[in-house]
């Protein structure tokens, strides 16, 4: 049974990029890149540029995401939109050489991503193996130089949508969030929460606000908007803790 | 103001290591090894060879962690044990050539890390760098080629002394379990949980069990006392994910 290898690359910075990463494209027989991911072209040029420093010599196949269904509910969109992109890559490694796929995931597979759940429908099912690499939410707290949990403090990882529809998670004294386009954190009592906010993490675009939610929420909503605004696309995260 | 940099190593795999890690060793002026850490004396070794391997040059100083006073309350016992190594380190820095001192962290320095909090304590305080590593929640989903989070779901990660002590946390799908010296999974009602467990993730020794955590918790306490007893040591993380 072949391998299908999904290899986390990191977060913008291409050093993010492991050892084990970079052998892993060595050892590949086929690397599939999506032409423009959810990502932004920007983004596009760094995969290629990982992959030649990586010293990888197999063949490069291109595949272009489908257009989301926005008249499909939630979760069915989302399955649709996962059984499409198998598709894609199943026509591409039907007539690829043998030997280990590999494919290019930002941030780790692990962590709010497609990939472990679109390569499960692959037919004939492949072994997967994971490469681990550094996510959003390290490259945070590396840049803002703070923990991610307080002292034997729990910790949780949530999306806008999930701290819109239920606002602060109970018991929680931190939390992280992903996936968020909204700014959600607009929605909590902001008295007694301090907040960590990074855009373009790691990229030479990076911006970085922190302080008292009360004091920055604003600040953080139009330094959101400018600097999406001037890029034309952003990715986004942040950590907020309890005060008290 | 001179930099202090928290590296961050991946854990136990020395191919976990950045292109950002090795070229911030490699920068070095300074590096500090603990000479025998919490993480046993096995792993010692493999720090030596990562700063070999990435072509640092700088000297490496190595130091003791202290005896923790176990006759101390936790949380004053902590700061204690960090206040000294701050005094240990800070004696090392002082003799230091000017330039930034190193300092590898098995992981990530965010992540129930201390390396943080103790570099804070340096006086005059120096700028603090923290370079992301690998962390054993994520060699953990790596082996296990699972996804962190449930289909944009939430994550708690958590400590064994809170499951033990608050246990299954309110609302959440998902627990990842770090600091667990003592299986506190046992302590959860068992049915409709599926579990990841792995020890010494990324290492030669791995060991992984998976399943309902009615089947396999014992099996879990079985081999771990045993990789435990075999190698002296053993460090291991575990997942579980509710399955209704």
């Amino acid at each position: 049974m072949s391998q299908i290898c999904l290899i986390g690359i990191g977060t913008g910075n291409p050093d993010h990029v492991t050892r084990e990463a970079e052998a892993a494209l060595r050892d590949a027989a086929l690397i599939l890149v999506p032409r423009k991911g959810p990502d932004k072209a920007d983004l596009a040029d760094l995969r290629h540029a990982i992959i030649k420093r990586a010293g990888a010599t197999a063949p490069v196949a291109e595949f272009d995401y489908p257009e989301r269904d926005s008249a499909v509910p939630y979760v069915e969109r989302v399955t649709q939109w996962h059984d499409e992109i198998a598709r894609r890559w199943q026509s591409l490694i039907d007539v690829a050489p043998d030997g280990p796929v590999a494919l290019l995931v930002w941030g780790d597979p692990s962590l709010y991503d497609s990939t472990l759940r679109i390569a499960e429908r692959l037919h004939p099912q492949r072994s997967l193996r994971v490469v681990p690499g550094i996510t959003s939410l390290q490259a945070l707290t590396a840049a803002h130089a703070i923990p991610l949990n307080a002292l034997a403090g729990a910790l949780t990882v949530t999306t806008g949508r999930r701290l819109r529809d239920h606002g602060w998670p109970p018991e929680a004294e931190t939390v992280a969030v992903m996936l968020d386009g909204d700014c959600s954190f607009q929605t909590l009592a902001p008295e007694g929460i301090q907040i960590w906010w990074g855009a373009f993490l790691s990229m030479p675009e990076q911006v970085l606000i922190s302080g008292l939610l009360s004091d920055v929420a604003a600040e953080i909503v139009a330094s959101r908007a400018a600097a999406r605004e001037r890029h034309g696309w952003i990715m986004d995260t942040y950590l907020m803790r309890k005060t008290t």
